[in-house]
């Protein structure tokens, strides 16, 4: 079964270098509990990596504005994916963090101006692939569910064009090194949600139970 | 010369044990850049204490979801700041904290469910001494300034509430415990801002130069 990907932004989709694995998409329509459960945590954590500039970089001022604005959508985002898991009776569990996040601030660099570019590119790619999947899976939902999904694709498209725009004004790399540097990550970023991963989250890999069903689905 | 402080909402004057000194606002008066960049970094802080809440209490609903909207307040409140600073060409500095909120997180219990209690206590009470000061200084700083503190109070006079709300209703304290408690941490807190500090910041002590004319201030 092919899944639908005609809702992901243009501008989305040629940024990212691999689309989700369609067992992905199938996993997360029949474990909604933990995609919301973990999609809270992620609107929480992108607002506090948000905080984080802000207390690294405050004299970067339209930087420090544009993080407390972004901050503040991802925390109303937070409050209104609880409000659906009380909707949709999803008991509060604690879910450990997929390896998405933590394998890409791995490859961050230490030293500045270096290390502001790496966060400001993986800011990037993390919400280009949230829009993603959000599209992807949003037709595979409930309607309720469905709807606000695809009502986040605007603001995560957003969030990805800042966190790009502040890679190239505020670091002073040139366009080349930035491609370049965008290309190793974007390199990680695949390997991250298309290798097998034996836990299932937002921004997980390939489920290991449903390779034999991709491979197949795959084939000519 | 006394200040006046009738601005200060009733509830707030009865919570407080002691007002802020009249030196301190004199001081404020006089140092409104120090003033704006510690406020900008009292926000920020504010909203970080309040995500604090969501990480560590994420199965407290009714708390997550009000400690995210206050978050969001106080980033929006930060976002303010900074635009006034720019507007009255206040440059960036990083200013180092004030001995105030450490002072009382000092205090804080570490074991559950007393910890609970505390931070929520200490919540309340930066909440209702950061409205005290906003009423308190209002008065003293240029147009603009005063109109924007004005407008705050309400909010924080809100949050003062929430805090306290929650004290009693999610560490299953009597009232009597909360009591006895609250009488203990505000002890602290009216030492901390009426003690000399050498140091000025938003929630700091009197300021060390100004005894002697306070002394005189004071007398009969």
């Amino acid at each position: 079964m092919a899944v639908n990907a005609a809702n992901v932004p243009a501008e989305i989709r040629e940024f990212l270098t691999v689309p989700t694995p369609d067992s992905w998409v199938r996993e997360a329509a029949s474990r909604i509990p933990e995609l919301l459960l973990d999609h809270a945590n992620c609107e929480l954590k992108a607002a506090s990596t948000a905080l984080g500039f802000l207390y690294r970089y405050p004299e970067r001022s339209p930087l420090a504005q544009r993080m407390s604005r972004l901050a503040r959508e991802e925390l109303r985002h937070f409050e209104q994916v609880r409000a659906l898991m009380a909707e949709y009776d999803v008991p509060f569990e604690r879910l450990t963090a997929s390896r998405y996040a933590g394998g890409l601030r791995d490859a961050v660099r230490p030293d500045e101006p270096e290390k502001l570019l790496d966060m400001l590119l993986v800011g990037a790619l993390i919400e280009a692939r949230s829009c993603e999947r959000f599209a992807r899976v949003a037709p595979a939902l409930p309607a309720k569910l469905r709807d606000f999904y695809l009502g986040l694709l605007a603001s995560e498209a957003r969030h990805f064009r800042h966190y790009l725009a502040f890679a190239r004004s505020e670091c002073g790399a040139t366009e080349a090194d930035i491609e370049e540097r965008l290309a190793e990550l974007k390199a990680i970023e695949a390997s991250l949600v298309t290798e097998p991963d034996p836990e299932f989250r937002f921004h997980s890999g390939a489920p290991v139970a449903d390779r034999a069903a991709d491979a197949a689905a795959n084939s000519p």
